[in-house]
């Protein structure tokens, strides 16, 4: 696999990549893909290979590869003021405009944006800034987090934590004892077969409610939640999910965190997964659509129910010990506001709810004949399909059987068509930049007919 | 303090400052400052004003502002590919670039970077990577980290416990357990004033191993430590401290983590604090130089031997589980590229270390006869001037009387010089890019001087 290239010989000596097997890439048995070049939902890689990017990148490429627009304004920004900090009330700009545009899109409710690099790193911020929350409020017990399995809120250690996924806590020491889980909402993965959606719903508000109390919610700080769960398998919630959550918290005075990470700014064909799904958060976690991944810029949006809290506590206590060197830093500020300016002007919210109804339907079309599809999901320009060993049962394959990273594999190598082999089943997933055509989703489904056909075939 | 202007009610009304007085900015009391614009050591903000930033940002910018062949290559970079991750194997031209450079400039020893956004990432990377390590090891029990009161590490959850200053722990139920800290090699607030340096350093090393055998070295996985103490006082570290405390870690087992975040690229006058001081770090955490911010990079330099051990623990366990969606951005490593070329072409790190050496005699030539200065210190481009209520004694001010921060505001408000008031104790730190001149250097010590005396008069 190794070429004769003085980069790739840099890349297998010097380069520590995220989560990748390190000793196979290090020993080159791991094919290595330096990236050149972008346009629409295209990647060019230096060997001169086109890819259809069904999975925008780490879903957060919005508006496609190659805006002009964004890069302009990068460019512009870097020319003017390339970096200057935010603490103590300084700002640019460009950080002050993308926080009121950003407030404007929010659902109501929501006052002001702290700004981070990754979701991450938010999601570290809403943790603290929950726990500070409770000690203004004299409530220095109610601390525990509940997330659930098969979430996904990042890879720190506190937000690895958070994460629900086998893969990011074996070998960590995770989760950290502040973090408790509850049920996924994965009703596909249900234990009965027979149960009706709506049962089910109420056996995870059930569950919650359950753990709330053995815990004492007087333990327990906030909920974290995707609206529809992401890396965990891209699971759309069954209907009335959310309203049950919802009641179970306002009922024990736990605050709710949406992580938006993936679904903020159209993926959802709406500007906001809580505004789907009638969700009320105390606080928002933003990224990815936030820049369309153009520059690193993370987001808390906190309502004003806990900012007025925050503020007493300022007043009390003196100025928060809490900021980041790179805290809306102006290259990803100046992004931002292209970027959103951008998906208003290309009406990118519309097409993500039009083109992935077409998309998810086209899957159906496409797949529901052949055997090992067990699932087809999603909303918006989210989607997934699971393979399943028995249709009838929802038995899954022996995970060693790697069948959802071959049809990966497949897909990428028979047609050159990027989807993600999601980390714990057999789920293959999209979500491609929000510009997608109806014909490249043609194109999307085809390969993947065809990908998991091959697959299939030599199982 | 508000005006008639849009951008400033936007400001207030939804824009969460780091590290701010939230209520106070809210309600118009705090001034806000909105940064326009660039050159050499200098920033002018919209008013108009251009002032002197002897602080570099949060001493990031080490080549200053305005550099159009960081601009440039940001610029080039957007156009020709914003984003594409590099989990499994990928990434671009300008990362691996980087990766390679960064290990070329690097100690003896080290072997991969591993890049995120911010310092605090990156040592929040370190964590898991040492408790990842030692997992492998099959050392489940040796976990522990050490740092030292007054070190800055970050404002997470973990890294904020690594950080040994009140104002992070406070109200944000910090440290973490697992975290326990050590003394600050802190000459000047030695508590006995006629002890020797020697002493001194044997007393830190004493403490360190007392606390290690109290604590067991088989649960203690890591120390880290800054080469000169930063947010903490700018600190350099006596004569002998670092050869005594690595004796102490070598014999324990314990791996060295070089916090070179402000002093990598150039800062101390040597491309790295590890090789000014002689140590030999396991991991050294590098962000704000790497760049000189003019885009969000960080890495973790992860020597050979600690990634043989990551490389056996992927063979045994499959790809590892640890990865941010912006690790590696493109936009960052392009600007990491072009600002590591600067810092070699302008010989930055040859000025720091002279104009360095010229600042500091100058310092102390302007302010030696002023009572209220017990201690002017510094090493390369980092000084700090320490004021006392009593030269003799080394007692300090009330905190409460706030002589540090008024100081820095006089520089500001008389001369247009930002200098930072350190947040813990009476201090006024510098760290201006690495670019300043000699005249420059004087126009800081001359408005110091103006400053110190007039809050002096006052006191
Ligand atoms: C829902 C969600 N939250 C948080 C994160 C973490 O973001 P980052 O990788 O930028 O740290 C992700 C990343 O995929 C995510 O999907
Ligand atoms: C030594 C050191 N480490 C880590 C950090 C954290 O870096 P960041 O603010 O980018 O998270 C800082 C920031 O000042 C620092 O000085």
């Amino acid at each position: 696999m190794l070429r004769n290239d003085q980069l790739a010989e840099w890349d297998r000596e010097t380069f520590f990549h995220p989560s990748t097997h390190l000793a196979q890439f290090a020993r080159g048995e791991l094919p290595d893909r330096i990236v050149k070049t972008g346009d629409g939902v295209y990647i060019t890689d230096r060997e001169g290979n086109r890819l259809l990017d069904a999975f925008a990148g780490l879903y957060c490429v919005n508006v496609g590869y190659g805006r002009s627009e964004i890069a302009d304004a990068i460019a512009k920004q870097a020319r003017e003021l390339a970096y200057y900090h935010a603490y103590v009330g300084h700002g640019t700009e460009a950080s002050i405009t993308l926080a009121k545009m950003v407030v404007d899109r929010a659902p109501v409710g929501m006052s002001k944006v702290y700004f981070g690099l990754s979701g991450s790193d938010a999601n570290e911020t809403n943790v603290k800034l929950v726990w500070y929350y409770n000690n203004v409020l004299g409530r220095p017990e109610k601390k525990k987090i509940i997330s659930r399995w098969r979430g996904y809120h990042g890879s720190g250690l506190m937000t690895g934590s958070l994460t629900g996924l086998e893969l990011f806590h074996n070998q960590f020491d995770l989760p950290l004892s502040q973090v408790i889980h509850t049920d996924a909402p994965y009703y596909f993965h249900r234990n009965v077969r027979s149960q009706s959606e709506a049962d089910f719903v109420a056996q995870c508000a059930a569950s919650l409610e359950e753990l709330i109390e053995k815990e004492g919610a007087d333990t327990i700080a906030a909920f974290f939640g995707e609206p529809v769960l992401g890396t965990g398998g891209i699971v759309p919630p069954p209907e009335g999910y959310w309203d049950a959550i919802q009641t179970v918290l306002r009922k024990h005075d736990i605050l709710l965190i949406a992580d938006e990470v993936v679904t903020g700014f159209g993926r959802l064909g709406c500007m906001f997964g809580s505004d789907h799904y009638g969700i009320r958060p105390d606080i928002i976690t933003i990224a990815k659509g936030l820049t369309s991944a153009y520059a690193p810029l993370s987001g808390s949006i906190v309502s004003e129910k806990v900012w007025k809290v925050l503020e007493d506590g300022t007043d009390k206590l003196g100025p928060i010990g809490h900021g980041w060197t790179y805290s809306a830093h102006p290259i990803g500020a100046a992004a931002g506001v292209a970027n959103l300016k951008l998906i208003d002007d290309l009406d990118l919210v519309t097409n993500a709810r039009e083109t992935g109804a077409y998309f998810k339907q086209a899957l159906k079309d496409a797949l529901d004949d052949i055997e090992i599809v067990g699932d087809i999901r999603g909303e918006g320009l989210m989607a997934a399909v699971e393979f399943v060993q028995d249709r009838e049962t929802g038995a899954r394959f022996e995970a060693s059987r790697k069948v959802g990273p071959a049809i990966a594999t497949a897909l990428l190598d028979r047609s050159k068509v990027i989807g993600r082999a999601m980390p714990q089943g057999d789920i293959l997933g999209f979500a491609p930049p929000l510009c997608l055509t109806t014909e490249e989703a043609d194109t999307i489904v085809e390969a993947t007919r065809d990908a998991v056909k091959t697959v299939a075939a030599g199982l």
